[in-house]
């Protein structure tokens, strides 16, 4: 996936410009991180990466739902450390996939090779590429993140302002991580249990890509903890049904679309809730179909294609759809009975229905 | 190695206290984030691990080093900035390990399993423990990372405090990362050049664990550019020394004192200026006895023999002592130069010696 085709209403939440306005950002901080190591040549290397990463695409949800969680709260023009944050989150998130796409084992990401295989191509003349690559993306991913919060700390950025973004981002950095983690091991343990797909779910995507974000921007914004509750009881089932797609996508998307691969999931053997549920009606010989190679690298098409039925004849796929509009509907109700500002309100209406609708 | 036998002279150093006073700080924290996250029970594995790390000796010498900064030019008592700061060093440096330890495949630390052994064996029953170990690891530096930002994060802490401390953390944590990176990429490269080697110790060891966390503690107490540069003074060839020292004990050293392989260092093809010098000098057969099996994991002691005694005929081993002594010298004559507090400059004279003559 390289871009995403949802655009924003409204001009304080043109969607286009908000995604500009952060790159801009990233990418002059970052210049200034090699302006300030003239003696660390090396440190272009890492920089170039990042800003091609940033660069290639990825839907900017975080970023777009800081501001937006501004917006829900007040008509002022958000001050410096709202678009700092967006961007943190930004630097953050690319800490998270450059991790993630090691422990998944992954190769590709947004349509280009991830940053392990890229760091691999780069010292292709050694022996060991594979495993300097690896070595490397781990501690780039360190920089990203060590950055994600250097970013913050301007003159720009009162005392108060600092006391409401920071425990909200160590607490989304102790979600996400302990989510992952939830993840590394629930996956190659296929079980028709639910339960442990359900709170990957939870502080993996939903509280870290819809919930902490809003929060973060209606903060900045003071806002009370009725509203912050109304944000939540709209981010969690959005979240849910977000990754619910993302699930369905990983297994049936199109790569071409997507800009990642369709076998990836199955390989790693990803406990998801969709995978969960065709477990839980499979009749034996779907049992069969739906564990054989599932978490082995030499899976192939072929018994990809054998899961993919199966996942459809057990109803699984069918109840996932169902999930992902019953969560969207849910997060929409709680939209219309919050003390939320109304342009905001709309523009979450709309991407609710975006990402729960994606191909991409 | 458990404990080092260094004791600071002086009621205001007591090296012990210091110890115990960054413990408690790190003990308290630590259980705060399991308490701040009572829905995430997963938690508690992590911070376990990272109080066992954080308990299973070290040397502790940054945040001795940050307090000794302050001494060196106030004699107020330090306030609880400098106390978190120095703890910050402490949990950035598990990070720094439990990373550095997933790249050099290293299986020990402190006498102990690693992190990523540690995280294999908790997950022994899964047929890729060794994997997950990894994975696993990798998340756990990545909450030890974040966490050490987070602990410097308390109302005690003023804004011009914090002005103070971020650019110093954020150059520490670049200089750190591509320290790391020049190790990594020049790792089983032999070359009789020692400039890269130099180079990795300026960043991955004389910036980061004397130059750096001086620095810290001085600049908190209010130091001027001319007593940041005399700490530089002393540190960089101090820091220099230290890590040459290292480079031996970890080819020469007894296991059972220094707490980790002296073959580890020999299997990873390590570039370090002991081994570069020993190439230079090296006859043919000196150069094939240094060579053969060196960068391999099959590398076995009897191979270790006789490329310690390559090292020792070439005259490697001696010239690195040459050069620690005379390091040590540059260190001790800036000390003498300097318009630092003597009772702390004393100090840092006596650890010069300690640290570069240990022997764990």
């Amino acid at each position: 996936m390289a871009t995403t085709t949802f655009h924003g209403s409204g001009a304080s939440l043109d969607a286009a410009a908000i995604r500009t306005a952060v790159a801009n950002l990233l990418h002059e901080f970052l210049d200034q991180q090699s302006r300030d190591a003239p003696d660390l040549p090396e440190l272009a290397l890492f920089t170039a990466l990042l800003r091609d990463f940033l660069g290639a695409g990825g839907k900017r949800i975080r970023p777009l739902l800081c501001l937006t969680g501004w917006h829900t709260i007040t008509d002022h023009t958000p001050p410096p450390v709202v678009w700092r944050t967006a961007a943190s989150l930004e630097l953050f998130h690319a800490f998270a996939l450059i991790h993630d796409d090691i422990i998944d084992n992954s190769d590709t990401r947004r349509g280009h090779p991830t940053a392990h295989r890229d760091l691999a191509a780069h010292h292709q003349d050694r022996p060991n590429a594979d495993r300097i690559g690896v070595n490397a993306a781990i501690l780039l991913g360190d920089l990203a993140l060590g950055w994600s919060y250097e970013l913050l700390h301007t003159d720009d950025i009162t005392p108060a302002q600092l006391r409401t973004v920071w425990p909200l981002l160590n607490a989304l950095r102790t979600e996400t991580v302990v989510g992952q983690y939830l993840d590394l091991t629930a996956t190659g343990q296929p079980t028709p249990d639910p339960e442990t797909a359900w709170r990957i779910i939870r502080y993996k995507t939903a509280k870290y890509t819809i919930e902490r974000p809003l929060h973060l921007g209606a903060a900045l914004a003071g806002a009370t903890a009725e509203q912050l509750a109304a944000l939540s009881a709209y981010a969690l089932p959005l979240g849910e049904a977000f990754q619910l797609r993302d699930d369905l996508l990983g297994v049936f998307g199109s790569p071409a679309q997507t800009g990642k691969s369709a076998l990836d999931d199955l390989r790693e053997g990803k406990h998801t809730v969709l995978y969960a549920t065709a477990l839980k009606h499979a009749t034996v010989p779907q049992q069969r179909s739906l564990t054989h190679r599932f978490g082995h690298p030499s899976l192939t098409e072929s018994d990809a294609q054998n899961i993919r039925a199966a996942l459809i004849a057990t109803g699984a796929r069918t109840a996932t759809e169902h999930l992902i509009s019953q969560r969207l509907d849910q997060a929409l109700h709680a939209l219309g009975t919050a003390t939320l500002r109304p342009p905001a309100t709309q523009w979450l209406c709309e991407l609710g229905h975006h990402l729960t609708s994606r191909t991409a």
